[in-house]
């Protein structure tokens, strides 16, 4: 049965008050596939059913932000406290930061005091840090404690942590001293002591730290879990490995949405409105209508030549795309390279004398193409003409295109906004001059 | 230190036959940071500290297949037995994948009679499919064990399982009956079976099964790991999390490649070749210059109106790269969405409207801004075409671009290769002609 199908006979259950034969229908589903089925039925009478499910703080954690916030508007605020409490301290904070202020301020007072103070911490990082990413539902063991006791402090946490799986030994100041898996304590005898079975010092991050390093840092060494610490060395939060999974591709689709001109955009495609999808795009486009400007002006300026020649103006688009094309391929190769740390900053001179032998290649096998083309429709002066401009002008597309990343990365900014369209942009006034330049020398004017 | 200073001050160490000055060097690194050092080396030299490493099947299971391969030529045939014995399972046939016939006889032997088989049948699976991501290193229980039964056997099971964080419950025929997390068990009474504590049915895959959806089911409900079965259910092998953020990462390198119309390509951007850099990315620019033969040959039959209206030439870049630009974001869009399983096949009709809806938002605000460059150079005539051309280009593009992905996806082809260069091919000699009819019939031939 699918999603939509079950979500319907929900509805109708909860409609009939008949919440057994509702609960019966949803036994036995994962957490994330009942949200998927929530997010299909009406808020209005979700909320009824969802407060009655065994995992409810876990399911509704799973739901998209947005339909958090309209489902936490119908619980009564008794209710939604209660849930509330219930979740993941870090995606308690996450929703906390959608309400409105309103529904802040209903909500905050119904909670105890220890989360009411979790939340305004948690919420008080800033975006893509790994103090927004971290939930500090983590367990802890003291350096004295032997292996009996650790795991009775570990079965006393359990209930209450993100992970069990790694325990972070601090000291009195919650300073971070080593971490401990669950599998050493398994393996080791009752009486061994926690400061000689910790890992020390810990991989960890700090609060500050961009979320993609962070998402990093667990890939590299195979991770369950990442301690967080902050500026004194103070243990604060865990990152684990299935949110640090959602970061890397995130991530990677926000390059990949930057490398085809399109601005980083938040939310499921289908989702997403018009309004919104336009302001994400529009920006290169026309910024490519005024960087044609030049383009235009060279064509201009050499306005009699083409009207002598207007064979030139078979290839021009051609040529002009050819730049753009084997630029979007070099930058492509370079942003996806920076972004996996394949490649660092001081590679790059290395890697642009090797970039341009590999133009020359793809220029002379294009000019050999183009030149065959432009002997057909022309004459071999044509073709030479041609030939030569294919080469510079895929030459200077490759060096462009793997040199902006690297530029944009010095200047600070994110190297995957080396868009195929900018690329294309700053290629076509190069290309239409090279070529037009080229031809100047070899054809006569009318 | 550097990786490359530590690499070289082990390199004299070895050379000098300083073993302990050597470990001493490197005590407390972590294994995929050794396996960093250790590719700086000589293999000559490297295969000498490495047998010595405490933990140096996981170093060199870390290690770029090429330089394993490099290393398994230096080792004395027995103790290559003894290390490729130790490795995880999972690395261990990805290895043997790589090496030579040669290599290959030389080593089978000399393991033993069990390993041998581990690895003949792991690497007999087919690249991309789930047997062949998985390792054959798992922890298992029997439905009727109590807690300290499974606890007792988890230990004894420990030292060459993966994990033992999730230990998964199998019948007589190794048929798998369900998942039990380490945390449960150590929350569990003494006396409590397995058959109680054991989450049933569990998320599984096939062996069958593409590793992107491997990767993609340990993403949704957030798993350290996944049983992999076969097609009789019998329980052959798991996946971990960190090798799922690897596929994932990986799959997401290749998408982005494609986009860029760079083909699959596998290895370090730094390390592959220039002929592969070359082979990799020639196919899609050639193509290129012959699906512009359309474009040419619309231009030549539009060659008087041109002579007569040589300010057409001006915007021709321009019209001709604005498609390919709108379309390449639309491509994009889909492309992604359709990775992430943000949309579906089905999906294709409605979004086409919103995409149609979008475009046209687009390629009028466009249209405004070339119209005025238009009529700049031109009159109000070349304003109007321009405008209109630009409104139908962009239309174009769009729905090019967005449904090629979809196409392609219908045909067999993965979606990610409907790529900048392709798109802006096709939108090449579509917005030429379009932009030359609507000026044919506005304009005046000379």
């Amino acid at each position: 049965m699918s999603h939509h199908e079950l979500a319907l006979i929900l509805s109708n259950a909860i409609e009939q008050q008949q919440f057994n034969t509702a609960l019966i229908q949803v036994k036995g589903l994962r957490p994330v596939d009942l949200a998927d089925i929530m997010s299909h039925i009406e808020p209005a009478l979700a909320w009824r059913l969802l407060e009655r499910l065994p995992h409810r703080a876990t399911v509704y954690a799973y739901l998209d932000a947005d339909i958090q916030v309209q489902l936490a508007r119908e619980f009564p605020r008794a209710n939604l406290a209660r849930l509330v409490s219930e979740m993941p301290s870090d995606e308690r904070a996450d929703l906390y930061k959608c309400l409105d202020q309103e529904q802040r301020d209903a909500l905050l007072p119904a909670l105890a005091q220890a989360k009411r103070e979790d939340i305004r911490k948690l919420a008080a990082y800033e975006e893509g840090t790994a103090g927004a990413l971290m939930s500090s539902d983590y367990a802890t063991l003291e350096a004295s404690m032997n292996v009996s006791e650790a795991l009775a402090a570990l079965r006393a946490e359990a209930p209450d942590a993100e992970t069990i799986y790694h325990a972070y030994v601090i000291d009195a100041e919650r300073k971070l001293l080593g971490v401990v898996s669950l599998r050493a304590l398994i393996l080791a005898l009752p009486e061994q002591q926690m400061h000689s079975l910790m890992v020390s010092p810990p991989i960890h991050c700090r609060v500050t730290d961009d979320q993609e390093d962070v998402a990093k840092a667990i890939a590299r060494y195979d991770l369950i879990a990442i301690p967080i610490i902050n500026e004194n060395n103070v243990l604060v939060g865990i990152v684990t490995h299935d949110d640090a999974m959602d970061v890397a591709s995130d991530e990677a689709t926000d390059d990949f949405h930057k490398s085809g001109g399109v601005s980083t955009m938040v939310g499921n495609l289908k989702d997403v409105s018009i309004g919104l999808l336009y302001r994400k795009r529009v920006f290169w486009l026309v910024l490519l209508v005024f960087g044609n400007l030049f383009s235009g002006a060279g064509i201009a300026h050499f306005e009699e030549l083409i009207a002598a020649n207007i064979v030139l103006v078979f290839f021009l688009p051609l040529l002009v795309d050819s730049g753009g094309n084997a630029g979007s391929q070099s930058a492509t190769l370079m942003v996806r390279a920076l972004a996996t740390g394949e490649v660092v900053m001081r590679d790059w001179f290395s890697l642009l004398g090797r970039e341009a032998l590999v133009a020359l290649c793809l220029g002379g096998t294009m000019a050999v193409a183009i030149s065959a083309v432009g002997y057909m429709r022309g004459d071999e002066v044509v073709a030479l003409v041609l030939a030569m401009s294919m080469m510079c002008v895929v030459l200077i597309g490759c060096v462009i295109g793997m040199s902006l990343p690297f530029v944009l990365n010095r200047l600070g900014f994110d190297p995957a906004s080396a868009s195929a369209p900018l690329i294309t942009s700053v290629c076509d006034a190069s290309g239409v001059l090279i070529y037009l330049f080229i031809a100047s020398r070899f054809l006569a004017l009318g």
